[in-house]
């Protein structure tokens, strides 16, 4: 296409980001018309895409990193001929897959944006999907702004790709200079962005990011480079186009005061037409050509026998590397911390198939979310409490609508000595309010590795939670644990009082009832290791038959086990007595027992707290 | 103090390190034995510190950032001479404050490390301080590990230091080039540490990170060097000093295999004491003085006519303004949003107390928790959505129990256009579960502006909620709302339903509430402004009058004011008939009144859903 041609084309976008917000009534036309010219050049020459085909596996990624400039995304298909005029104009409005920020709803869209900040991790999960995985010539281009790059994740990206030498991931850079409430930090300063970028390890391009041939050239050169990733660092204008709002703060995040008249500047509506580049080979609609998931070394499924002291860490690591060895799909990903969420038997058995991302959790997350647009089934682990680090990118995850699975580790203070900053106590919570979550939490080696095998039949966001230390097997190797289940362990007619554990405090519970017991006082035992969903037929029932049901976990009492329980009487019926054990103190350095003791989760407190209610 | 005394001192250090962890069985000496030599010549020449008045406001700070290296730290308080031997060896024992990662239990530690990544940020915070509040001369020192560096939030505190030119900030890394888990990503290329930390704008000194000479020239050139920070990266070894361990993998977090043998090694124990040199000035245990907190413009607590429509964020900003005038200790801090979350009103009256942090949210909770450490009262501000990105720092907050308090805007999908990537779904679970928090969620501006006054009496982690849109003004100007509290605002004998509802589902009950009056259906209504914590009294009440309570929440159903709710029933005591409204779908773009419809938590969803019960 000539320059003029293109020159057209990046009109016709803002024509059409203006026009879009206009009918909408808001939305972000000047961050758009910024990105105009390196969208329209990007699309024209550079993208290769069979938009007929959003599941073609040689397809070039898109990731619009910089969400809030959704019109302009939208603007591009328009000029790929997948969305016309009318649809266009529906944007933000109520059933239109043209949604203020993108998400999957959208075919050629892969992940959510509008968390800033994300893109750029997110494309690097996918570009080494492509180098390591599919082995296939894609190329993914991350379109973000110049605000975001404040963000820590951003740079933990930019470290791994250069790392990984990515070189088939682009990053380009709108810098416009103004952020939503003013300047950026560094203006239209390119040389420092180049030079951050630089000393990541990153190849970089400044440009004048309204000028086409240079646009053309930079991408050119981008995907020429070999060996490491690109930036094309743009210098732009924010509401390009539009004397009266051009380059002018006052005007982020909402329609133009007189779109007519700004249309009209623009040059007028045009119809400008791409036929976007197709990539070769074979179409397919389904999952990528795996290359790089052949198992290398098989592992059989783990059995344990009951009486045996396993932890649930060591049965997840050695359940993850069986089924890595049934599916060549599976992937896992290590925080820096592979030896002791026991990730790390996975990274034996499949070392192709195993990433290391370094203490960088949202890194890790990201990857995950990348690599499971590219088709994989990724399983991200790090400590329980090393997750919250994550959280951000765990709440859009959700919002594509993806399915990665996690594991946190070391939940809980029964980890001990190390303290109060290494527990998690707050992942049950943060992962129950996960949109479409699924929450496990097994007590036993057995039980572990089949929740495991479950996950990788999850649809959306799964989250297996294990502990450090060893507990005796209580379940038999052929058992099932359906999602959603849960395991009466102690069950009789004379019951007073329910205690429903996870996890550690399972044992703890079955202990509490030997010692009740012994007094003449029968308790029933359920082990909830489904925390969302919860298996409330069994709950209700128990609750019938004793009246009162006692939640006792290892987390603090908000959002976990409690309010897992209590959600399931939130049905309009009559509700039983409930109370519940947690974690309501901050703990310090001791030993596991000491810290379940103080704590109040022991067998004692337990066995103590029934005595009170009976 | 002589080359050879400075040498004695490490290696006195190394052997209280091994001595501790032997003691306690487990902890982090090679990790300490690294960093022994840095630590010891910062203590012995470089540190100001008077160690018998931590709140001395000329003190330097030392911030821990490998916090799993603490029995190097506890023997560094050894050698100062504030804690003797018997104490050393209590590490990590019950009972004892020397915990496994440093906590404020003991008085010279200001923040909690331990979760990595962390105390570059927060040093950043009090650096910052110490400029442009306190404006006193004491330097932040900040000891971090090698494998940290890939944690984004190194990055975004590195860029907001040199942003604002903080000499007054060292960056001591130790390079000992092996993680937890084996080498990491840099080795021991000192020049790609330098080289990233130039481009964002430090000052960098190389040196080898066990000669003691060369670590003291370097220390001083970081004290004499201005308008920028500086890092010292420090080239060590592992293990250092313990052939066995010296720069092997596979010691990591454990106790030396041989620690008699390793001491003997090392010279044996040692009783070297160390003069720690004093801040000029005169002491004081109270908070530090502050030059820069005057209030600039007198602004008055604003107050609101019945009836008006006011956004709560709106009432948020101009009480923020108001208290800042109340009060010279509050500071506010802002993600680039300000002008969306209202904070930008106090920036505008008091700008010498208004800080920018750019879109990096872990460093907006950092700069929170550091200058909290310094005496002030932070208010840290952005979308509810985005607090999640520094869910690890507000943990950690918590784990060092600083009082800091937030404010997240745009809660819920009554944002309406903007779609599921800006709406706050998850905060309440993320914030309800923080050891010791508080949660507030006002529905009007009156109520708002007085809960914003409390905020800055609670003793930990403060939230409040706001919303976007305006809604009516329900309450005087006059009225208090205090923490724990409630408000029926409809009642009578006949009730048959209690709707229980907090900031926009306030209004959505209290319009279902009529519509039901018509049809001749009483319901009580109750605005739930304090979720933790939860007024369980009046709730009881309620239950007891009505027998069935309805909770409606812009919020998805796990964590929030459902379980906020069940959870003061979990006494043991009969519960009342529960049911909840929240949102169960993933909501797309929508008006705001859409949104509350399809999530069925409007009135008219509220009312259907009282039919059914009655």
């Amino acid at each position: 296409m000539e320059t003029g041609q293109l020159e057209e084309l990046g009109q016709q976008l803002r024509v059409d980001a203006v026009r879009a917000a206009d009918a909408a009534g808001s939305g972000h036309p000047t961050s758009s018309m910024s990105a105009a010219d390196l969208g329209g050049v990007l699309l024209a020459h550079h993208l290769r895409y069979d938009f007929e085909r959003p599941g073609h596996p040689g397809n070039d990624r898109l990731v619009l990193s910089k969400g809030h400039a959704s019109p302009l995304l939208y603007a591009l298909y328009r000029a790929a001929g997948v969305i016309d005029e009318a649809e266009l104009l529906t944007f933000r409005q109520d059933g239109s897959p043209l949604e203020g920020h993108p998400t999957p709803r959208l075919p050629w869209v892969d992940v959510a944006t509008g968390s800033l900040g994300q893109g750029l991790p997110v494309g690097v999960g996918m570009a080494l999907a492509g180098k390591r995985l599919d082995r296939l010539p894609y190329r993914v281009w991350v379109l973000c702004g110049d605000s975001e790059m404040a963000e820590g994740s951003v740079w933990e990206g930019a470290a791994q790709a250069a790392y990984e030498r990515l070189d088939n991931l682009t990053l380009i850079v709108d810098v416009n200079r103004l952020g939503q409430r003013g300047p950026t930090r560094e203006g239209w300063d390119l040389d420092t962005y180049a030079r951050k970028l630089g000393a990541f390890g990153w190849h970089t391009i400044e440009v004048d990011g309204h000028d086409i041939t240079a646009i053309d050239t930079a991408f050119q050169e981008a995907a020429a480079t070999t060996d490491r990733p690109t930036a094309v660092i743009a210098r732009t204008h924010k509401g390009r186009g539009v004397a009266e709002v051009e380059d002018q703060e006052g005007f982020h995040g909402k329609p133009l005061p007189h779109p007519e008249r700004a249309v009209e500047e623009l040059g007028g509506t045009r119809s400008v037409r791409i036929d976007v580049a197709k990539p070769s080979g074979t179409p397919t609609t389904t999952a990528p050509a795996r290359t790089g998931g052949a198992a290398t070394t098989p592992v059989s499924a783990p059995r344990y026998r009951a009486g045996d002291e396993v932890a649930t860490r060591d049965a997840f690591g050695a359940a993850l590397a069986a089924l890595g060895s049934e599916r060549d799909d599976v992937v896992a990903l290590d925080g820096e911390v592979g030896d002791s969420t026991r990730a790390d038997a996975f990274g034996k058995a499949h070392p192709d198939r195993y990433f290391e991302m370094y203490i960088a959790e949202q890194q890790l997350i990201a990857t995950a979310v990348g690599m499971r647009a590219r088709g994989y089934l990724p399983f991200a682990t790090t400590f329980a409490a090393f997750l919250t680090r994550a959280h951000d990118f765990i709440r859009m995850a959700a919002v594509s609508g993806t399915g990665i699975q996690l594991c946190g580790s070391h939940a809980g203070v029964s980890i001990g000595q190390d303290g109060p900053s290494q527990m998690g106590l707050e992942d049950l919570a943060m992962m129950r309010a996960v949109h479409g979550s699924t929450v496990l939490y097994p007590c036993d080696a057995n039980q572990t590795a089949r929740l495991v095998h479950h996950m990788a039949g999850l649809p959306g966001i799964g989250y297996l939670r294990t502990s450090r230390g060893a507990s005796p097997v209580l379940y038999g190797p052929d058992e099932d644990f359906p999602v959603g289940g849960s395991r009466v362990l102690r069950s009789g007619d004379a019951d007073q009082v329910t205690v429903i554990g996870a996890g550690v405090t399972v044992h703890e519970a079955l202990r509490a009832a030997d010692l009740l017991a012994a007094e003449g006082i029968a308790v029933r035992v359920i082990d909830l290791y489904s925390v969302k969903p919860v298996d409330g037929g069994t709950l209700r029932q128990a609750a019938d038959a004793t009246g009162c049901l006692m939640t006792v976990e290892d987390h603090h009492p908000e959002g976990g086990i409690g309010d897992a329980v209590a959600e399931a009487f939130a049905d309009g019926r009559p509700a039983p007595r409930l109370i519940r054990l947690a974690v309501r103190n901050m703990p310090a350095s001791a030993t596991p027992a000491e810290q379940l003791h103080h704590s109040g989760i022991d067998a004692a407190s337990i066995a103590a707290g029934v005595r009170s209610l009976v």
